[in-house]
């Protein structure tokens, strides 16, 4: 294995406690020569105290070094004067600036964990979305009109060049993705409101475009209300799942949920030169410092992330430590000795990460 | 009880089963003379016959007429050149042109109703989704701009006026509404973007002031990505939800399929002067004609109807007709003898529309 610098920020809420179980796991699959953790500050804590929610120095490592790893940012109370959240900022900022545009959500029920969905069986859920993640409705973020305080609009944008590329990245992920698929064919899902709006019929059209370089991926259609229906009525269906950024941020909290929650969903968030890792879930203010987060969305994530990384650097070793991260994490959910509190357990963050560890060696 | 006429337009697909069924229903419930059905032709496939969707009469009908009862409309084939559904827009036009500014959805786990939820029990769900239904990202449906197959844009719009009236109803709604609160208190939860987007702050900023006039009420806040988990997780503690209308559509469909599905979630569309009433499924035009769709959600739409109707025209026999139609809804479902093919069964529209006047008699 070469070595990789990992830009990390640990951030706000039970963020700090899962970084460190993330970092401890995947050094114990990688061993200590491999991977280099730097930590950098930001989030909104470190804003209250500096004024900047991401320094400089810390995106200038996240441009520089191999790839990030990030807890969670954002503290409810820490908002800018137009409302919204300060410590998503940090979040938005390396997306937009690094030009993050898939953001890539596993959907997958795993051995031991309970679906809130009756007759649902590990195996039975397994799925990715892949969000849009630098225009949609977040290409308004920041720039929206408010007039006094009688009127407010934002834009929703959806260009060709965005659309394609996610769609590209949606198509080729299909194609690397392993188990039979169901029809025999893997398949590509567009989710939009083509019905309705036109830059939704656009995000549409031009996925069916680029489908068409992908002749053995099926392409099929939902719009995103009845999507949520169908996530519910019958998730074995869906392979791939592509969406505009609002509403892949609604549906992959969705289907988030029909797996175990947000404390066990994995994420990366990848453009051409850069990949952001960390849990689906937020930085939990009210639980933090307990120590009774779950780390395991971290850990899954930082298992993505090592993936990438290999595929990224044509280093196969990677993409084995990967594997053995994901194990680790089944066999200690599937044991039912260590069990989160988010599953129902009550292990806490360093008994659950000592039994991923474990189960490692 | 006076006489009301009511604008009826059957529509595409399952539409005219579906209706013809509500207007059995409801005719049973109230007597002949009480409701005057007047047909009127509208939607997909009235627009491939005379190119218009919504003819004029349809439309005066509509609204100069007591309320308004809809089937279904929209083929997925007809579409405009930029690529959505015309059939929608018999719907958005009576939406924007009317001001039906309120959309309720009721979402209600019945008698005798299989949630997908494991371990929900009928009673454990019981909330109204109230979403803002003329502007958002919808007033921008028709709008979007589409440059050169390169770019395409549309605009999210919040006005205090449109979120003021909104939150009232949500407000007033809740203070309606019968059985115990959770806590205690009634409770309106805002669910919105406020973290990433102005306009959706301002949404929020908004309903928090016109919650200072309900000091009885709660208000509480959830993002509408958050939102999704917890309607999984956690539906007994919601009450009133009020949302932007593009999350409106989504969280509607989601809680509806948490419930039983379309096939059994009413719709009112209400504004000042007007209602219209229907099912909240669409046409399903690959079941039509075959007498399988279930008319549930178009006869408990009518249900509603009839309530808003005897709340306007201060009749309480039109409420208490109301009542009767769902205590025979409620009948059936809990009878299991003409249970729809949607809820596992094996009735068909007639069977099922049969099985509700029988339980009214
Ligand atoms: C933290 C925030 C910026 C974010 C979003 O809205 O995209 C979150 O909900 C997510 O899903 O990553
Ligand atoms: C039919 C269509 C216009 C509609 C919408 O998008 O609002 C539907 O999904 C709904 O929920 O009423």
């Amino acid at each position: 294995m070469a070595r990789y610098e990992i830009a990390t920020i640990a951030g706000d809420g039970i963020g700090p406690e899962v970084t460190r179980a993330a970092i401890r796991v995947l050094t114990e699959a990688c061993g200590r020569e491999a991977l280099e953790f730097a930590m950098r500050p930001g989030g909104a804590a470190h804003y209250t105290r500096s004024g900047a929610v991401l320094p400089d120095d810390t995106f200038a490592a996240c441009r520089d070094m191999h790839a990030i790893l990030h807890g969670a940012a954002g503290l409810p109370e820490v908002t800018y004067p137009d409302g919204t959240e300060v410590g998503n900022d940090l979040h938005l900022r390396l997306r937009f600036w690094l030009d993050l545009y898939a953001n890539v959500r596993p959907i997958q029920l795993l051995p031991g964990v309970r679906s809130p969905l009756a007759g649902v069986e590990p195996g039975g859920i397994d799925y990715v979305i892949v969000r849009e993640n630098t225009e949609g409705l977040y290409a308004s973020r920041g720039a929206g009109v408010l007039l006094r305080g009688e009127f407010a609009s934002d834009t929703l944008v959806v260009t060709r060049k965005g659309t394609e590329r996610v769609a590209r990245f949606a198509f080729d992920l299909a194609r690397k993705r392993t188990g039979a698929p169901r029809d025999g064919r893997r398949r590509v899902t567009v989710c939009d409101k083509a019905n309705i709006l036109r830059s939704y019929a656009f995000f549409r059209a031009v996925c069916t475009e680029v489908a068409a370089d992908y002749p053995d991926v099926a392409i099929d259609y939902a719009y995103a209300d009845a999507i949520t229906v169908h996530l519910l009525k019958r998730p074995d269906f869906y392979d791939v799942i592509v969406a505009e950024n609002m509403f892949g941020d609604v549906i992959s909290d969705l289907g988030a949920a029909t797996v175990g929650g947000m404390g066990i969903a994995p994420s990366g968030e990848i453009g051409d030169g850069h990949g952001l890792f960390q849990g689906a879930h937020g930085s939990a203010p009210d639980i933090a410092g307990q120590g009774v987060a779950s780390p395991l969305a971290t850990i899954l994530s930082g298992a993505l992330m090592l993936r990438w990384l290999g595929e990224r650097h044509a280093d196969p070793a990677l993409g084995e430590a990967a594997a053995r991260v994901e194990a680790a994490v089944d066999a200690v959910l599937a044991g039912g000795a260590a069990v989160p509190y988010d599953q129902g357990g009550s292990a806490g963050c360093e008994t659950v990460t000592e039994a991923v560890c474990r189960a490692l060696r």
